[in-house]
């Protein structure tokens, strides 16, 4: 039978809200008492706090709460427990928490919080994560000496075997920035006890159910009493994974006044005191024979933790599965430290990982095809996995679009034309490709990377499918009513997804790993089918005939092309008549994923996630500017659930992956922001974007739902190094620093002799 | 074992944030961009509309629609369907809607209300029901020339060999006044339309599910587009079972606005537009044997239906319930005619009916016993009907503890001692009683009288338990948690009840029929069990003893008195270990009652309520106060399942029946009501409720949840036929007309030469 609504282009369910403006985030939500919480930050980098004296700003009108470490449990939090809400004794990074306000308006916090006055002691500073690490640095952290907070060895094969075999090698170093997520809607919480001593936090949370357990550690209450109710969202990428300091503080003002209590970050709070994307120096060299195939690739990254440590610290082991398994790679050495330095610190975000170490890999590649004299899409093809095998680090594609989305990049590109070299004009153009390998459904990181849902049909035909997961604008929401829609032959707009409320939805690992679809989605498509199942089943009894000869399609129970009976109508039948039961199902998900070994080796999802990006662009010699032309986007979506969306999705990640390559770039000076605002902060903007141009290889992914896998990070990351390959392929000049600003540019031009200092002397004058 | 919770004092668990005044009712909710509706009324009582000129409203400023019965369609709805959102042709009685408004305030909405112009031609009106059924009386309705909307007929045994049986036959007419909620939240209601072009609709109804699809009839929907949330309610009492014309009419303004529209009565609104107790007047002869068997019961009934017909027009299947079965009858005679009137119409009302039948079966109770000569509690129990029998109109009654309610309420009361006569006094002490049967267990009156429940065991060992079932108040949420806590030994405090969005729950029929501990009790059981067994059956694996020996307890697996394992334990191991399954059962409890057949028999509930009231009251001869100096009720409930709950639940109930024997009238003359506000509605106050002492009569009824019955109506239904036939033990005269108010008293006391007329001349000066 054909698919009605798998692959079809269905709108996002929460489309017209937002379109209307009459979605409400959590900066428009209020209780009756609600209270306006700030927090007063630390003015140094790195300091003693020999006093914090709140007694003006308690003193203060309209203030109903100002706490300092000393009121609170200040219990230590964080994926490396270093963090604590407020800082009593000590701060080490700009952002850090020093006291909190609770006031009947903003103002009236602000205004306290500026009241508060703190006498701080300077210490030495440390801001080089390589420094960090060297004896006699600044010890940031009590039991960390070297200010090491994780250290990553990976290997498989033998990299003296591997450079032994190899024709050519090349050595880099690649440097990755900070970049912040500017999420359009900011860091926000609202926190109300209710008279029961339940705790209801409004929270943009992206795992739900994992931050119920930490903040209640963090708090001091029994996870059961918390209730986590996430409205709607301005954006998450990642940088909602983590507890923030923020959030208990909101919880701990509510309990002081007794009062509701919501903190919403301003715009510059946000670019302050949200999470970044880890800044990265990689190291990398890698070979390949004389036919070009790969032979070795060996890696040492350092990554700056800042002051503490998230989620953030273990980007890492993605990182290193792109090393040991974006293409064929016999042998494979990989290790990252992640040392603390007094910069603010790191989160996770879209790719996690990924981005950094993809840019070393893909620019690797086109630097081996250049010494080896091949096109860089042959070499890729020659060494691409295919479905079947096992990589070093034992990840299994199943399936394994990697060579079709080459030659489909390639081909909607024009790749081979654009190659030719046009070396003569002072605007000059390349492409360039880079590909990517991600995880497309979820990563075992905790002890179920799982989805529980719960689907009813009511007595007007109408479905309900509450699931655990999350959506943080992704779309997933909407692919989960088209698989519902899709396999109880209902029309979209007659299924409900609920899934903001942990009180009523079934347990769910979260949203991260690019996991929703595939897991939530293999989930909704369990519960659907025992739907299924029973509705022809007791239609089968009905009619007297067999279950085999009958299917749901467009509202209707159908024999062949005869429709036999309205759904609705057989939904109340089995209510009202005789049976008396109600449609429900229930099903759990659980992917056929493991957790890896201390050796990082195994499966750690079950299904992967490729692509390939050409991107061709246009760079002035004269001024540095590099202009994107186009992206000619090819990814392994194992099936189309949402055309529409996917496209939103990959448009989407283009733009992130265009900002990390051109103009992003979170400017941190002795540890200090120096362009927290959108003026400073180039984000894209629409003008600035080239078209964009997609294609989707189905490979039919025997494990996802009707063949799908999931993609929200993928199309991100791989954009920076097809833009440094073609920037290579149009100047000659490889970049291995990002962003490629003008001035970066130009100065790598003028470095290489391409163009003519313009400050220099003109020889010939 | 010993039972934990059933049966425990467990408070409210919506009472701290009542108590704290946190709770948020409907008139405290708004949604952004939200409009207040507003009504305008009839001035007449019934007239021809002519013209409705709404120019000037329209012109106002901060208004944003003004609609009549020509801007929407208006469809007709209601039990007799002879109702519509807006009047347009006609209206029928005062509180007939001609307009609406929706303005940016309450106060702009009222001043364009006022300034609607409406012209009318008077049309003659009747307000007297037996008038109304009069040849040449004004037609109320097309189609109903006898203005009668409804009969009901019904019969059992043969009145004329009844009376033949009969030594001592009496007669008497009965006179019943309109009665109104005086719920403290007052009707409101919130519609807003989602971008999508669905409805959502917080509501105060007492049906949702059955609300929903009414609701889309007359407004034009599919009802699977319709979401009813049931925000905290400020008391129903019946009042929410039917949709009322400013339920449509906010929807329409929503409509016509595009943004949300409140309407919030007034109090004055309140008593004028919201339903009201059936005026009932009950010509009724019965008799007994000189052995004191009742032989028959003949029942005539006019009800006031009012200018519409609502659910309240069908109480009449409720009180031939008292007239055929309360006490064995061999002989009975029901009818009843609802014809309408002029005057503001009826609804649903706790008791449904029960009052005004009861009141006129257990005072000629009374009467018989007097002609007798008997104690009228020798002559109840003498007819009273036991566990196992089976009564003319076919309630069978499983359980039954009548006998045992007259015995404990005489006993508490110090029946026999009080009983002794003491007529010198002018102020005089006397105690009455009367008893009440009731539906213990719902009504089937709809395809299905049953409940939905899905329940959840979270990782933390809490349970939540969302029911389709609805809390108007009477503390069900709380029972549903004590069922659930008791058979998964869990506290209280760990399970979460989740009933107000019909978008999460399971179907219900809605609250009414005292139905909701028993049908939403024994849903909460089955899902409650079911989940017992799938713990019980993992843990016995786990510790390889067979489940028999397992049991739950203080949230621990127990064996014997040993704990072998934390519940919440338990359940993660089962959801993260090996088997990855959540914790999640659901149910759908139908109760074995039948609909009644077109003769009205069958047995319409699972299971009955008994009750019977002792009240002792002193009457002031010289001034007709009847003080009630306490109330003695004993209640078969089946089983306690909440003391605590049960006691509010007499008590007030208690409260409701004594302002109906004393001082609640909804004063109606020609149409109009004279005491719209509580000045002169006399609701009883704090210091004018006597001690109230009760017994519960512990049957353990084989079907009800834990042997529970339903007794949410009991409590009201007898009171004003005790109060009255303790009038009459203590004055020797016989009140047949409620409510006993000090005039009314004073004036019998007169007519009886019990009381001298001060305004007449003193026979000996």
């Amino acid at each position: 039978m054909t698919a009605r609504w798998i692959g079809a282009r269905v709108p996002k369910l929460d489309a017209p809200a937002k379109a209307a403006g009459s979605t409400r985030y959590l900066s428009d939500l209020s209780l009756p008492g609600m209270l306006h919480g700030k927090i007063r930050r630390s003015d140094r980098v790195h300091a003693r706090i020999k006093r914090i004296d709140v007694s003006a700003a308690r003193a203060m009108p309209l203030v109903h709460a100002v706490i300092t470490a000393e009121d609170i449990s200040n219990v230590r939090f964080g994926h490396g427990k270093d963090n604590t809400p407020l800082k009593g004794d000590r701060v080490r990074c700009v952002r850090d928490e020093l006291a909190a306000v609770a006031a009947e308006t903003e103002e009236a916090a602000e205004a306290a919080c500026r009241a508060i006055r703190v006498e701080y002691e300077d210490l030495p500073a440390v801001f080089d994560p390589e420094e960090a690490m060297r004896p006699g640095a600044p010890q940031l952290h009590e039991g960390r000496p070297d200010n090491v907070a994780f250290t990553y060895d990976y290997s498989h094969g033998d990299i003296a075997r591997g450079e032994a075999q190899s024709a050519h090698v090349v050595e880099d170093s690649y440097e990755l920035q900070f970049m912040t997520h500017c999420c359009m809607g900011a860091s926000a919480i609202l926190a109300a006890f209710e008279p029961d001593g339940k705790l209801t936090l409004h929270s943009l949370t992206q795992v739900p159910f994992l931050y119920r357990r930490d903040m209640a550690a963090i708090v001091g209450m029994r996870p059961e009493d918390i209730r986590v109710i996430q409205p709607a969202i301005g954006g998450a990428f990642g940088s909602k994974l983590d507890i923030y300091p923020y959030e208990p503080i909101a919880v701990h003002l509510a309990r002081a006044t007794a009062r509701p209590v919501r903190i919403v970050f301003s715009r510059q709070e946000e670019f302050l005191a949200s999470p970044t994307r880890q800044p990265a120096r990689i190291r990398m060299r890698s070979g390949c024979d004389a036919e070009g195939r790969l032979t070795f690739r060996d890696a040492d990254l350092v990554l700056d933790n800042g002051a503490y440590t998230s989620w953030g610290a273990t980007t890492p082991f993605v990182m290193m599965q792109s090393v040991s398994s974006l293409y064929r790679v016999p042998h494979v050495r990989f290790k990252a430290v992640v040392p603390h330095t007094n910069n603010p610190y790191s989160g996770s975000f879209r790719g996690y990982g990924n981005l950094q170490a993809t840019f070393a890999v893909e620019s690797q590649l086109d630097q081996l095809a250049q010494k080896l004299g091949a096109d860089p899409l042959e070499l890729r093809l020659r060494n691409s996995h295919e479905a079947g095998e096992e990589t070093g680090q034992g990840l299994r594609f199943v399936t394994c679009g990697l060579k079709d989305c080459l030659e489909s990049a390639a081909k909607m590109s024009g790749w081979k034309a654009k190659r030719r070299p046009r070396h003569d004009e002072r605007v000059r153009r390349g492409i360039g490709m880079a590909s990517m390998l991600h995880v497309g459904g979820g990563a075992k990181i905790y002890r179920s990377d799982g989805c529980g849902s719960a689907l009813s049909i009511d007595d007007f035909g109408k479905a309900t499918l509450i699931t655990g997961s999350t959506d943080i604008g992704q779309g997933s929401e909407t692919v989960l009513a088209q698989i519902v829609a899709e396999v109880l032959g209902l029309s979209v707009d007659r299924v409900k997804v609920i899934n903001t409320d942990t009180d009523v939805k079934p347990w769910d690992v979260g949203v991260h790993a690019s996991r929703t679809s595939y897991v939530a989605g293999n989930s909704a498509l369990m519960a659907a089918s025992k739907a299924r199942e029973k509705l022809l089943g007791a239609a089968a009894e009905q009619h007297r005939v067999p279950p085999s000869e009958l299917s749901l399609r467009d509202g209707f129970v159908c024999r062949g092309e005869e429709r036999l009976e309205p759904l609705d109508k057989l939904v109340r039948t089995l209510h009202f008549s005789g049976k008396h039961e109600l449609l429900a199902t229930q099903a759990y998900f659980e992917p056929g994923s493991v957790h890896q070994d201390r050796e990082f080796r195994g499966n750690v999802s079950p299904t992967y996630a490729f692509g390939t990006h050409a991107v061709e662009v246009e760079v002035e010699l004269d001024t540095g500017v590099v202009r994107p032309l186009g992206v000619w986007a090819a990814h392994d979506v194992g099936k189309v659930l949402n055309e529409l969306g996917l496209e939103g999705q990959i448009e989407g990640g283009v733009v992130m992956g265009l900002g990390y390559a051109l103009t992003e770039e979170l400017k941190v000076r002795e540890g200090r922001i120096l362009n927290p605002c959108f003026r400073d902060y180039h984000l894209l903007t629409a003008p600035e974007v080239p078209p964009i141009r997609m294609s989707f290889i189905e490979t039919e992914d025997p494990t996802g739902p009707f063949g799908a896998k999931g993609v929200g990070e993928a199309p991100a990351i791989c954009v920076a190094a097809a833009v440094a390959n073609a920037v290579f392929h149009a100047t000659g000049v490889r970049f291995t620093r990002l962003p490629l600003t003008p001035e970066r540019v130009l100065e790598g031009l003028i470095a290489a002799g391409v163009t003519q200092d313009p400050a220099a002397p003109r020889s010939g004058s």
